[in-house]
């Protein structure tokens, strides 16, 4: 383990001053080279679904794993798109002439050695090395046990593409020991490693959290609101939280509690309910909703859960004040939305709400870097600190400060 | 203790949207409410002061505890000047539309509740108190023991005037528990505790990140060196290193090693240990310094050590690539510099070097939020993440994405 942490932190040094050119042709040679090397790829794939097969995984979890070639095609297209991104490191952040004489530059820096430890797609081998390799960072990849195969060829094409650029091979490493015993050390060594980002279920991010040396930036969970407002357009507010739920109702911005408005509640909740029965959505109602339509009990833990399925909480609130005080209670500072037509309440609502991405008239689901426009991302931070909400290359940088002086003496 | 923390998060959003004029009077009526109150401050002091020769504290201990008007003048103006930094809560950092329509606005906000662990002395409560205010941040102070009587005062005064602006009081308050307990039951907070803060020592600092929860900003040691390169102009090179490490050698900034190109060492050498031994400075050397100049000799565990005191290392490298060598291997990514006029080992170090503040031709001892022009600083961040070098108000904050929509779905 020393030794190969050694040997990050050396390469970690050579990716930090690489040019752009060499770095993007690296990355166009690696989507080429996941293309030449697919059937490889495909038989490691077909053993981790044999496995998979045998070990009884669910079928979400199995789509999750599987590999065909539109999919290997897909990570090449991903890894290209990371290639044609703006480059981020070396970036003048800000400038300006300090008091004493000398000029300060505040620039973009790779962070390091960064470790990212996730599960099921294999695809995230691919989309974080190159979004690693991009910024300058070293990759420590921790995959799932259930992807074993499938991310050991990828991360072996981008390998031997970095050999044959006489680059570091190990600035994109799959993690040696990849056992529970693997990680606990990892994520103490914060000498060599400068940022971990757990990506998966609450237990794994509790666990880091809590025994980590190393700074953590989390992708926890999402328990996302949409809030309908008095003066809400009603059709606006039914596209848009049918969309929330139903676009995929297993991702973190996937909408979880919808809170309505007692003046509107009577009107608007019997055409909400229609909507979501096309989609065959279940529904659990507060008491004030129950009286208006025909839904299960929601309980105080509904309120609390990240359903990922296709389960609704409707509870009626009194107005702006009653979705804050219930987002305050029970969100997860992800992701949260109001649909009004109102700006006072608008602001009110965009200003109060502490969460990484707060939506106006717009579905929860749109949090992903994709959309924002940032390219491929890491994850979707729910850190406060350093990144919040989707995490792209820029996310994946620090800074430094130069100083360019004449002598000056304090 | 949850109590207490709990009304830490309730006035954590009392101040996230509280109007820059309205935090800017508090702030300069707590300046006023310094000079008023310094009586009694002063008094509170005596009797830090008295312990403090009972406990036989060093003189520089007693330096820093000490108080006098004219201190408590510079607190009350380091508030006013706090008070009349730009606005640092609702600055639009980026904006853009999404090709999916809507309008994406990344704009700065509070971090929350934060926790500062400090030490010694008293103004850094004036300080970090009107810092974490200023940037809508709930402030939990946790300062030394031996300035108790002096924090508690300082605090009493500042919170008396958010009693009177009908602001909550606990925006600025001291850990009521300040044991060893208090400090490790608040590093695990972290469901109301967003960020701590440790100024102090290497032991207090490995304790912090070993055993917080909560993310940490750590404000660690610096081993600071400056490299004289072939190419310097001599004499800018010899009023930089005196003043790096005597104008005050007990700050995180000051240098402790002084590398020197071999090309040069013969000649300039010499002139380096007049212009120290005027300065009684104790040099350590390496063996090919000691064939040069009559000084003790440096062993391995100088260049690992931060005197902060009137003592220094020297060694003479090989060319620029050593120097870097060296700074890899011993430096804490603080402050590093370079004297030389040739531009291409100028960029080559100010690039390659791994530090928050890296210099050409100037002091270390600038590594300061008022040099910077920030005004007052937390401190200097040796973190990579979130926040590097000195600390001020926009460094207590984090951002958050609005984005306006007019229906969209994905």
């Amino acid at each position: 383990m020393k030794t190969f942490l050694q040997e990050a932190k050396a390469s970690s040094r050579v990716l930090s001053t690489l040019s752009g050119a060499k770095k993007n042709s690296a990355l166009r040679a690696m989507a080429q080279g996941l293309r030449d090397d697919k059937k490889s790829i495909l038989q490691a794939n077909a053993l981790d679904m044999e496995a998979a097969t045998q070990n009884n995984l669910t079928k979400a979890l199995k789509d999750r794993l599987f590999l065909d070639e539109s999919r290997v095609e897909a990570m090449a297209i991903a890894i290209e798109e990371i290639a044609a991104l703006k480059e981020p490191i070396g970036r003048v952040l800000d400038g300006w002439y300090a008091d004493a004489g000398f000029k300060i530059e505040k620039v973009s820096v790779p962070i390091g050695v960064i470790g990212v430890i996730y599960e099921s797609r294999p695809n995230v081998t691919a989309d974080v090395g190159a979004l690693c390799f991009k910024s300058g960072n070293v990759a420590i990849l921790k995959g799932g046990k259930e992807a074993e195969h499938s991310n050991r060829a990828i991360a072996s094409v981008l390998q031997n593409v970095l050999e044959k650029h006489e680059l570091p091979k190990g600035a994109i490493a799959l993690l040696p020991d990849s056992s529970r015993e693997g990680v606990a050390e990892l994520i103490k060594q914060d000498s060599y490693v400068d940022l971990i980002v757990p990506r998966g279920g609450e237990a794994l991010i509790k666990y880091v959290s809590t025994h980590a040396t190393v700074p953590v930036v989390k992708h926890d969970k999402g328990l996302c609101h949409t809030y309908i407002d008095k003066d809400a357009d009603f059709d606006k507010a039914i596209a848009v939280v049918i969309n929330a739920k139903c676009r995929r109702n297993g991702i973190c911005g996937a909408l979880e509690t919808l809170l309505i408005d007692e003046v509107i509640a009577t009107e608007l909740l019997p055409r909400i309910k229609e909507a979501y029965d096309l989609h065959n959505t279940e529904i659990r109602g507060c008491a004030k909703t129950q009286n208006i339509i025909d839904v299960h009990t929601a309980s105080e833990a509904d309120y609390a859960t990240e359903y990922l399925d296709n389960i609704l909480t409707i509870k009626v609130v009194e107005g702006v004040e009653g979705a804050i005080a219930h987002i305050e209670m029970y969100g997860s500072q992800h992701s949260e939305a109001i649909i009004t037509e109102n700006y006072t309440t608008a602001e009110y609502f965009l200003n109060t709400i502490d969460a990484a991405c707060v939506y106006l008239n717009a579905s929860t689901q749109f949090t992903d870097g994709g959309e924002f426009g940032f390219g491929a991302e890491v994850g979707i931070s729910t850190n406060k600190l350093h990144a919040r909400g989707p995490m792209g290359v820029s996310e994946l940088t620090t800074y430094k400060y130069k100083i360019y002086g004449n002598g000056e003496t304090r």
